[in-house]
């Protein structure tokens, strides 16, 4: 196998396993697929195009990852929902210096206690990812919404 | 090509045809895609993680798919709806004895005969497939819905 | 990397950086998707069927295709919505004389001025691609909806 489609499908399995993580509500292992010195942010189509650099959640490093999932424990009492995650096919920009850039389509569908399914959320990430070790991580994941209008619900990472 | 690769591809091509199959309301041609000693049910999410083997629709051999299509044309005089299907990238676990485990988050939207369209269910296929002759075929194919509250009108495989 | 391997990658390429075009609403460039003689249809499921050559856009040269775009940006003061694209998996049936045909399922939601979100259309890309040259291109796009009941806000190609 070459190298570059090595690449192709590690990174691959990075995206799927981090939607994995988040679906099937396991929280605490999801600071785990960031680098330490790493950026997360969620916004939305129209700050990210005027360079804005704030969100809905913004973390600047590991150590904010894993405060946010344990303030979120202490919110949450129970599981208020779930998500699932389709995403699209992956494009990968270039690989510079052991970072990968890469991009990818998702719809984000919330499934409510009572069973309740919508339409959460659709849009892209934008990603640069670490490619130079065994495993691959996140040193920057943007989350790029396509509507500004997003539910305040809004808790759990996308 | 590797066999790695090989082995990807073809499960790729086989969710993908499993899926054309359905949607373009192929049924008769549905259990052609099992080996005769298969299992096949649908279920959700609260009722998987609890251990139950029970489901919607639950199948314990390829002449239990056959039976159901048989007794579907007899229910449905006319197409009642039908299904477009949208699979997540496939992530493969491994590779025992000709035997793949592999895991593919889904949406399928339903379009009514008026052309009415809405989100029907997602979830997940959790397949365990045989990939040791020419053609793949399911030995077992899980579909986890993420919700209990789904549409009676499921009478169509997914 | 194996030529198969390389055609599959390009075509993947192909349809994502399609997607992107509309998506972010760069639509002066959608017909540098095509070649010149090309033919593209947004057409339904039943008249698709039924062999019938019409639809709700129908193009038959790049030309064609040019003057849509023309003409879209003098009806459109603003941009009226955007789309986001999530598509599945690619099939390819084959490649014949340099021409790959190739299936993609795909969602399409609409994303309105006021952040309204809402699932806009399913259906089917029914694909021949020129892949003998070094930028692969569509010979012919067919956009085959599951629905007919497609709302007349249909300007922007899908």
């Amino acid at each position: 196998m070459s190298d570059d489609l090595a690449v192709r499908l590690g990174i691959q399995e990075l995206l799927s396993a981090y939607a994995d993580c988040i679906d099937e509500d396991r929280l605490k292992e999801w600071p785990e697929f960031f680098v330490e010195d790493c950026r997360y942010l969620i916004t939305d189509r129209e700050s990210h195009e005027a360079g804005l650099r704030h969100g809905v959640i913004y973390c600047a490093s590991k150590g904010m990852l894993v405060d946010r999932v344990t303030s979120l424990r202490r919110v949450l009492m129970f599981e208020a929902h779930r998500y699932r995650h389709v995403t699209g096919p992956t494009r990968i920009l270039g690989v510079t210096d052991g970072i990968a850039e890469a991009r990818t389509n998702f719809i984000a569908v919330r499934i409510m206690h009572s069973g309740e399914t919508s339409l959460f959320a659709t849009g892209r990430y934008l990603d640069r990812i670490d490619v130079s070790g065994d495993r691959f991580r996140f040193v920057e994941r943007l989350v790029v919404l396509d509507s500004q209008k997003i539910d305040t619900l809004l808790v759990i990472p996308l």
